[in-house]
């Protein structure tokens, strides 16, 4: 792919085989800006050309552009200066912190680094001005290039849909109940014995995740995060679906609202991303559907090519005031996307180191 | 099969050939008390024998002794004193009226009656005391025969884990959000389009129902029905399981109590069922699995022969103060054994015509 | 979407509120020479919004340019020239018939015609000399407009792999046993509690329809249509798929052929549709996957916009001499893009009435 | 359970947290002639309770008895005289060989030692006479103990259905199309990514080990083992289903039946297992369904306690002369179960070492 005249800027994907790495690998594909030059992943599959390296799980069929690519090792050096990561959690503190010192920006999808008290746990309609706390990570970390996160994929889609009701009404109490596919545990993730028939009511450090994730999404930034001051509680469930979350979700607003005007607070979001028209970005970050049986996992999961969150069943709750559904694509907005949203925000923003 | 010297009661089951109808032919088939004499169904049906007459769909297989019975017609004469109804919404009214009218003693598992202010809506281990109203039943309708609902599906297993909290804590609000199998819309019920690989978050009249029948059952009876003073919201989802309804459950209870407290309260719970020793009734009417990931509902449906609720998950709520997973078998518990289970309460109690 | 300046030939789908009918709608939404002019359905959806009469169950969104349009009823009278057909088989005789005597070009992917001595059953890369009988179905049956059919789902897939093999090697016998996907039996089509953990060893008149078609349309036409002298023989399976059936099929050979040989005559496979560069034909019809364990629905069934049927597997077989697998999405080129490549050839090739 | 007076012979189950192993220790639970004394698994279980080492993965309730068992080591030394094996593949060959040579009765359920020109593969109703072949294991091996195999879990059932076949009109050739369930592969065993709304049309070796294992089960014994004359091709597919396997079967009989005849060879089929009454013996091996649409997992899966193989949908076959569909369990008859009705064989046949 790369050839004279190709000017986009080359990035590299670390964990590339896996399934958040394959996203990444996908939308990167064809995009705009960057260009896939290079692809690290374990000593098992160095070496080897991509195409040879990974057992190919989406749709979609794996880009030309990327399959003769040969697979680079963790410990090699690499030439992107923006990096995108896919890591398992066990390796990626050494592996992530090395790019950021060695001058990259590196967005990660991988939760390790996403509640360090100096690195930004981005969604660009929902926090941008958290990108500041970036010259306080550069100060205390010493480093030339930086670390930025984006949340859990569940905590994206609530998120979306949390920040229109915030700063509309204020918001005061969560309860959130999930549904969330499979592919939100990698491959080969969840055996097929714990799912056919079947519920899994528990997914380790989910719950906690979406709590604290949601704190500080919702929170200001101050020289110092400030956690958001609202009352949260999450149930966490495995279901049968391959891709897309579907949440249950109870709010207490500050000032109580009926459904028209919540659904109207809904539809008017828009955020940095639209007004910059990133490339992207959902045109509406949270489209409302107004059947009575919707948002579903195969009808609404690739809603803006898998980038926007899908809200209906918006209704009062006797409990806490207001309920609805939100749902999302978990590995496109939930994860490879949020993270090329973020590195579009910060190209724009005259943020990378290029 | 009739036969000399069989002394067990004859009854009679309306609606045979649907899925809670199969539910009751399959239980009923080795009961000690309860002999099925008759099968009732639609016209179309009327005439054939029973395996004819049937699209079976359990995994047990149908038993010899339903198999040759010829189906009578609704609008025929019944010869059986006491009669289990899963009739379809729209004719229940008329004929389960008729029923009582006739002095059969009519335990039903369809909606239609479940409200009204003169019938029991009854969890034998929940509210044995509402059989009281029956006085008034026959009094104000005129009937020799009287009517008995049993809730929905969903709504039983989630009283049978509340009634202990409220009993031991006291009881102000509660939070849930279900996962339920398909098996709870009968037969053709969901299509498979809608639910491979999807989930559906609305089920027609089920949140609504969840609400008003909890508050019923939980409340009291003192010559009129008093609802419970508790704040209660639901949600409720479709998912690609065939039996078992998995509720995620939040609660706020009168005096806080910590897990250990409350697995103590589900697991030392017994009602009169288990005083009595009724023959379906389950030895623990809540079992607690103490593994992370359980209740689920291959692995937990069918507990105590799918007459227990499954409790787990028991922890701290951060908004309510307590929360936890229930599960249960739908169609047994939460359908046609629940209304054997009230049926044999009666024979006990000397309440039945015979 | 009608406007001044759309010079595309305004075209009518009956059934447009079904299954496949929303595929064609789908399908012909962005088609560079038809424009759906028109929706026609029973008397329940007669005189509706499209958008409010269909219950859309596609992952792609209903068409803009659809969902406004006004649906009309079978009995009314049509302005289009072309008319796709996705009917219910019980009114389809009646009505098929009465647009081919109106005049109008009438291309149906029901079975009622498929069989008819005068009808061809169209597949244009396999038998497109077939149109020939044409000339003899109107002066028999006296129509101004016709019926061009095309055939089964399965049959579809199964004879583009059976074409390359039948012209390169000789055809003598074919054994196939399908798995094939629930969006074949339309909607609301097959109840989830028969497919959820299950697999129905049993589609009616299935077998009946693959193994006549396909003697139909590998045979010749030489005034009359000669069936093909193949011995066949199929079992059908519904299995817990949406999309995309998938066929295991052993084929003796007149000319035994490695699977070199038979890989070969796949790839290098091309027929009318891919001379003409009609804008719904797949490059290439026959696409081959090397991996071990592809086709699979979830990977292939999409390839070349469902338009193609993807090979794998080819091997001996210990039997017939040679055996593969063949996958295909069964409402796109298994029905409604079928439907509309013949429709487009028939364009081309100057025979539509416009 | 140990205890004085308990005079059943002690049994070991090696493998026994796996999901085969599993399979063994619930059926072993409430055997009249075995009790499981022993539970060995690799080390990583060793030494644990076997409630907690296991993840306990079927629907039915761990036995009481084995929970508290102390898992025991594969190099340590065993007490039990009888030893049923569900060792991965890569371990069986050294450890069934040493129980072997130390004087035990081994039935194994793995495939190493199946196709041994010296080792039984046995199917009580098939080829009983094969265990003649023991004294030649004796002597070739110098074992004091011995090995007995049973076929993989979709030749067991195929095999049940061709017996009656062979033996009433000879048998020539044989098609077969499996759709097999993801028990089949053990656990994890198949990523629910590669299942859910999938199929792969893929199971390494296993279309090799149905051929082969056929001929054996299905060949003589005359001092050494003679292949059937068959001529033999299977086609074996992964389908989301958790137990059953479905086979859709096409056979040219030496004497051409109609479907009646061949109903009847199945029904009235009954071998040693049936003549000796063994405890865990079907009444009847092969059940016909004459329902249209049987046999179907969820339905028939679970036919005498998981120890039959059903039959439906005889007819004739316009390739081979006659088809069928056969299903079973995969993981009782098809496994756990199987290895049991030898080791019953064995000891009213004398033939155990106690």
């Amino acid at each position: 792919m790369e050839h004279a005249g190709d000017e986009r800027i080359p990035v590299a994907v670390l964990g590339a085989t896996g399934s958040v790495g394959q996203r990444f690998v996908q939308l990167l594909a064809t995009h705009p800006w960057f260009r896939v030059a290079e692809l690290v992943a374990s000593d098992r599959s160095a070496g080897k050309a991509y195409a040879e390296a990974t057992d190919w799980r989406l749709d979609a069929t794996m880009p030309d552009s990327a399959a003769q690519l040969a697979v680079k090792e963790y410990s090699g050096s690499l030439d992107s200066p923006v990096v995108f990561s896919a890591l398992p959690g066990e390796v990626a503190e050494e592996i992530e912190q090395r790019m950021a010192r060695e001058g990259r920006a590196l967005f990660t999808n991988t939760s390790r680094h996403r509640m360090e008290p100096d690195v930004p746990l981005l969604i660009p309609e929902v926090n941008p001005d958290h990108v500041r706390v970036l010259d306080r990570q550069r100060q205390s970390r010493g480093w030339s290039g930086f670390i930025v996160a984006n949340p859990n994929c569940s905590a994206i889609h609530l998120n979306l849909a949390l920040k229109p009701l915030q700063q509309t009404f204020g918001l005061e109490a969560v309860f959130v109940a999930t549904l969330q596919a499979v592919s939100g545990a990698g491959y080969p993730g969840v055996p097929s014995l714990d799912i056919i028939d079947n519920v899994v009511p528990f997914i380790p450090s989910e719950e906690e995740k979406m709590a604290e994730e949601t704190l500080k999404l919702l929170g200001g930034y101050d020289g110092g995060f400030q956690d958001a001051e609202i009352a949260m509680s999450a149930h966490c469930n495995r279901v049968p679906v391959r891709d897309g979350h579907t949440e249950c979700v109870s709010v207490r607003l500050a000032r109580p609202a009926d459904p028209d005007e919540v659904i109207d607070a809904f539809e008017s979001f828009r955020g940095r991303p639209q007004e910059l028209g990133l490339p992207s970005a959902p045109p509406q970050p949270v489209i409302v559907r107004h059947e009575l049986n919707r948002p579903q996992p195969v009808l609404d999961r690739d809603a803006a090519a898998g980038m926007a969150s899908v809200v209906g069943r918006v209704r009062p709750c006797p409990l806490l005031g207001t309920k609805f559904v939100v749902l999302g694509h978990n590995t496109i907005r939930g994860a490879a996307g949020a993270s090329i949203l973020n590195a579009e925000l910060f190209r724009v923003e005259g943020l990378l180191p290029v």
